[in-house]
């Protein structure tokens, strides 16, 4: 049995500012800096062997990592950056407040964007001053122009299978900090989250959700490490 | 041609107290915080177009790298993190300050094995507090009782040419965040330094050495990037 522990990042921002991030790369706040120490203590307390780390390619979700893995006293670990582990990708939504959405496309329309496993925002335009083709980090990237969390998920999919399910089975435990949608379409994967629940599970920030895992990486046990602040768990599968 | 940043970490908790400490995972202090964060934005600076990091297994070069990338806002890098880039191993010296080695060993012989290039100081006994056997990040690793900077060097320089060199032969910009006897190791490689000169080199820290290479790795150019705090540089070779 090895234990997975999926982190999400916390407030950046653009979360104080309300704004739809994706894959924008805003920083955290101090808030958010915070409530990841706070998630490395919980994961330091739990006594748990972290051999691994898996991190996106995004400034909030690697310093959120960094930062907990500083309060576990265990920068050492290895840790992999990758995109397929990046937040949904907000498409032309990028960069719009709440009011500025509601606005420009009604409220009601927001909302199926928001909450919708397979319906995606408008594109984000390549004129746009959200656009990344030109960010460093992405090069050589054919950058989504805006996903549902559908699609999301049809990219973190390949990403866990490949890169880091084999080193669950090999035996390690393993660490995840990650983005809402990206650790949402994890959870939906593992637990076999019907498609019009999964909106549902939401893991908060600066609380990790700790999941044990059977040789076949069936979950036997999951909950989140502040019990007092938990959200809705996903059911076992 | 390739550029390659050398950064020293910054002041230790033990170079502080003025132990000796090799080994021992001593974390940064404030100042060393500091002169990481000041490296970083000298490395900025350059708009060298950095693409791979390359940083030891103990916290103060690992935390060095992490905030210099920071002020980078180039977190995003792959970062390899090995035990062949860490500090030399300081044996039976670990832990002691100054004035305890001067009365166990005479300052005379104390500065024979600071200064030497092949005379490692007496092993770390295996019973000692400063043992690292059961250290998690060296799991697998036969660790080291003793080393000179002779056999520091051969364990950094088959690291270099494994992991590193492909990358800057490759085309890549890369940074190395380590310490002050890995670092000379790796500098008496670059620049065919003479054994009983090696000594003499030292980088300074908050004060990266960018060296210019040439498609065979051959220093074509060196300094540090804030010049008014420069130290003796390696001649060209």
């Amino acid at each position: 049995m090895t234990k997975l522990a999926l982190i999400r990042h916390g407030q950046s921002a653009w979360n104080l500012e309300n704004r739809f991030t994706g894959w924008w790369d805003a920083n955290l706040t101090a808030k958010g800096e915070a409530e990841a120490k706070a998630s490395g203590k919980l994961l330091a307390e739990t006594g748990a062997d972290f051999r691994y780390a898996f991190t996106s390619l995004q400034t909030r979700a690697i310093r959120t990592l960094w930062l907990a893995l500083t309060e576990m006293n265990r920068v050492w670990m290895p840790v992999e950056k990758d995109w397929h582990l990046n937040e949904r990708h907000y498409g032309g939504l990028t960069g719009l407040d709440k009011a500025e959405t509601a606005a420009k496309h009604g409220e009601e329309q927001v909302l199926v964007w928001r909450r919708s496993y397979d319906i995606p925002p408008p594109p984000l335009e390549r004129a746009s001053e959200f656009d990344l083709a030109s960010d460093p980090r992405y090069r050589g990237l054919d950058i989504p122009d805006t996903e549902s969390l559908k699609t999301t998920l049809e990219r973190v999919l390949p990403y866990w299978e490949g890169a880091i399910a084999p080193k669950l089975t090999g035996g390690a435990d393993v660490l995840i900090a990650a983005h809402g949608n990206s650790l949402r379409a994890l959870v939906k994967h593992l637990f076999n989250v019907p498609d019009d629940m999964i909106t549902e599970i939401e893991i908060p920030t600066g609380n990790p959700l700790l999941i044990d895992l059977d040789a076949k990486l069936k979950p036997t046990a999951v909950r989140y490490l502040d019990a007092a602040r938990a959200k809705p768990l996903p059911a076992l599968p």
